[in-house]
């Protein structure tokens, strides 16, 4: 007869890249994006909470050309035949509910959503597949005041979670500006396609210039994206004639001409002692450009719209080195650096850097609607400024309080002890009845200490007969016992007898609660 | 030539059963949430967030027949194989949690945890296919005094979120009274299996006896869940020969004798007229059952430590007509009901009903360790209880205050109206500037209608140059246009000009702030 296999147990396991949350990490979490919810509520910005699961249709990661459109999107067919995916950021489902609410929803449209997002990586050390995002929107608004107004209520957000002034700057960038950079020198470089039928010569040197800026501009975007990994010399290279890498590989460049790439890396190194010097260097960069000169007036607007709210260069500066993402935004784009200098994991100090990035993208709703609709937002990396604040010892340090346990010395008196912990908790007091086995009084202390109790609640039949308890101070406990002499510590001061009714005022005390 | 076609514009919908929240409704179920939080974490409970995703296995849903495991689950397939899912409930993952960490965490372990959980159920209305849940659990303490906690608390964060005492009640009932009854009534009833090889008339009849047990108590805990639905009637009748339903369909019976099946109606309507009543007509039922015994003595235990903490029978009673999830606790179960009543879709009155259930299920972590743990806990729903709120006018009454709207009347002077959209903000006072298009004032102050704006501020070139503003409240200029003449709408008296330095004070006079 054949055996049945007994089945195998299940593992209990996170699936790879995904973890859990425990106690503190939740609690602040929770605590910092209540705080910063504060902020953006103040600024009339409304809560949206949208669903974790959309079509792919709308989240717009579907390829046809693959089986399951899981590139970088958790995904799944639905019964009837619709894809289904977990949202792997805020902003699409943002520009699902401007197009889908269009007519309800008041124009403009301020929102913020917080909340996980997942990502189908490969996970690594620090890198998960969910993690929270922290986003706040305008939608609908053409004004650089709005703009000017997400980069005041970042600084604001920054500084109620406990960044001071000082250690932050929110950095304003402007596409437009490289845009009208790349305009003013990018005119011969096309490679000539051939000319279709009837196609006047007019038309011909036409669509070559426009395909050609088109062409060189993507590259030059996705070059200077780059930046940060490769420096300004690197950039030179990747721009001009190409660059080999650390690992040997050659990367062919973009083939700009050595003027042409030194006016971007000009653009990219403009920034000035102020505000009005970088302002002035970039003019100069633009020559004629108009788009160029719009881009370099918004700067000059959203400087001037802070400025008459109080928002000096001590918080807000225009840095035209700040190149993350000008490949995707369409106007103004904005970064908040922490500037405090932490020790990386090889003992080097080094600015903390970035913790919030944004920036203005017109396109929002139109693959729903066809209608361009201005908007522009923030998304506060919501795990770096949580370890921003854990270096400035903001969160953590005093490690979050532990409850006052009232330990079992009396099994038959469970009644006593949970009168016991319903006073302290009624008092507002965190506080537990020991719940495991009782037997074994030492491993109720070893539960206070993994539950870092303050205090523990001790009452034998001799106290309750006598009318009183014992409140031991484990805090001063633990100090006394690394410390003590064994006289002092069979002094024990820190356990005291206090009458049963003056037993919350004398946990307040050790508290230091008033 | 084949001309392209255009690609189609993505649908802008939710998928099927989801739905997005907008400003109070995610405002009013977070306050909610936190007001709960801040009595779990009182009790010395601490709070988990887990993944939303789990392995498939690790859910326990997988179905080995079928070709995908998504019964219920939304499910897919990652790319080495393993099956993921979105979790379904927040116990399958603390139990996996409790396996996984049983060496880090304390114990007994208490735990809450809260959020979005997913079903893929077909949805109908009301019914979404992601909603939220709130639970608090205690694993690894089998003492009814960690049931008694949960009610504790049960009742506390009802209270703390604005039920009022005396419209709610935690009701107790326990599995193992209901076993009790079974044990010492069901002695013959199985339906005999043929004989195995080797088998004495002992072992026979042993086998008989326990595998008719299990089978119709497993009938009966499934018959009696249908209570709410057919009443002690219906009950009666598919516990003993069958019933007919409304569709005309004939549900095959139990086969209880009627002398059993009136034992366990009996123990559904055990409730007296106070829980000593309660208590003795439970001890008539169970006989000499040492489970029901002990089932028995549990209840008068929870509310005698329940009592020792203050918690009587205004708020805690036993009340054996609980059977909701009888069949799937393992000892006493909880549920809150509220005592209200509300008006149904008919307008008829009925009362509110349950908000929360939970109870002691002592197999949680067995599937992964082998080891069993006693595990107790709680069930908030939270839409329920949302909705419970808004019946008894505690959230939503006020419809959330909108924001302050500056207006912009002059293009050119937007730095003014950012001054003082920021100083009203600076104020700790909700404001925003007109972001969309000026041009048109009547649109301005649509908006400002549309936001539920409590306030518009209006300063013209005129105004500007004499240092004052105009403030026009928005509620009682509302109620002037509902109700006053032609002559008192022209007095305009809810629109007063103040000097500009005094524009904060005016605006919080208007909105009662100090």
């Amino acid at each position: 007869m054949a055996q049945e296999k007994s089945p195998r147990r299940p593992r209990a396991e996170t699936p790879k890249g995904f973890r859990d949350y425990f106690g503190a990490e939740v609690a602040e979490r929770n605590a910092m994006l209540a705080r910063i919810a504060e902020v953006y509520h103040r600024y009339g910005f409304d809560p949206l909470e949208t669903s974790a699961v959309e079509t792919v249709e709308a989240l717009g990661k579907f390829l046809p050309d693959v089986d399951r459109p899981n590139e970088g999107v958790f995904a799944w067919q639905d019964e009837d035949q619709d894809w289904l995916a977990l949202r792997y950021d805020l902003t699409a489902p943002l520009a699902r509910v401007a197009a889908q609410y269009r007519n309800e929803l008041p124009s403009p449209y301020r929102r913020y959503q917080m909340g996980p997002v997942w990502r189908n990586e490969k996970p690594g050390p620090g890198r998960f597949r969910q993690f929270y995002q922290c986003d706040a929107d305008t939608v609908g608004s053409a004004s650089v005041a709005a703009d000017a107004e997400i980069c005041a209520m970042l600084a604001d957000a920054l500084e109620t979670v406990g960044i001071s002034r000082g250690d932050y700057l929110v950095k304003v960038n402007n596409r437009k500006v490289l845009d009208g950079i790349l305009d003013s020198v990018i005119f011969e470089m096309g490679k000539e396609p051939p000319r279709e039928r009837n196609e006047t010569d007019f038309e011909y040197s036409k669509r070559i210039f426009n395909t050609a800026k088109l062409v060189e501009k993507d590259a030059v975007l996705r070059t200077i994206d780059k930046f940060d990994k490769v420096g300004p010399n690197g950039v030179r290279e990747l721009l001009t004639t190409g660059r080999r890498d650390q690992s040997g590989a050659f990367i062919d460049g973009v083939g700009l001409d050595q003027r042409t790439a030194e006016q971007v890396i000009g653009f990219m190194t403009a920034r000035g002692v102020g505000n009005e010097e970088t302002l002035t260097n970039l003019r100069m960069l633009i020559d004629y450009s108009d788009i160029g000169l719009e881009g370099v007036n918004e700067l000059e607007e959203i400087v001037r719209l802070l400025a008459a709210q109080g928002y000096g260069p001590d918080r807000i500066v225009i840095d035209p080195s700040v190149v993350r993402g000008l490949g995707y935004y369409t106007g103004p784009v904005f970064e908040a650096e922490l500037t405090f200098e932490i020790l990386d994991e090889k003992g080097r100090k080094r600015s903390f850097g970035s913790v919030a990035g944004g920036g203005r993208y017109d396109d929002l709703v139109k693959r729903f609607t066809g209608q361009a609709v201005p908007a522009t937002g923030i998304s506060i990396g919501v795990d770096r400024l949580l370890a921003a604040l854990r270096a400035k010892g903001r969160i953590g340090a005093e490690a979050s309080p532990g409850p006052v346990v009232v330990t079992v010395m009396d099994r038959d008196r469970m009644a006593d002890y949970m009168a016991i912990v319903g006073e302290l908790r009624a008092a507002g007091i965190r506080a537990e009845m020991y719940l495991g086995n009782p037997k074994n009084f030492g491993n109720q202390l070893k539960y206070a200490d993994k539950r870092q109790s303050p205090v523990a609640i001790i009452q034998g039949a001799d106290e309750a007969a006598r009318g009183v308890v014992q409140v031991k101070d484990l805090i001063l406990g633990a100090k006394i016992a690394a410390a003590a002499s064994v006289e002092e510590w069979k002094a024990q001061p820190a356990q005291t007898e206090v009458a049963r009714a003056d037993l919350v005022a004398a946990v307040r005390r050790i508290l230091g609660q008033p």
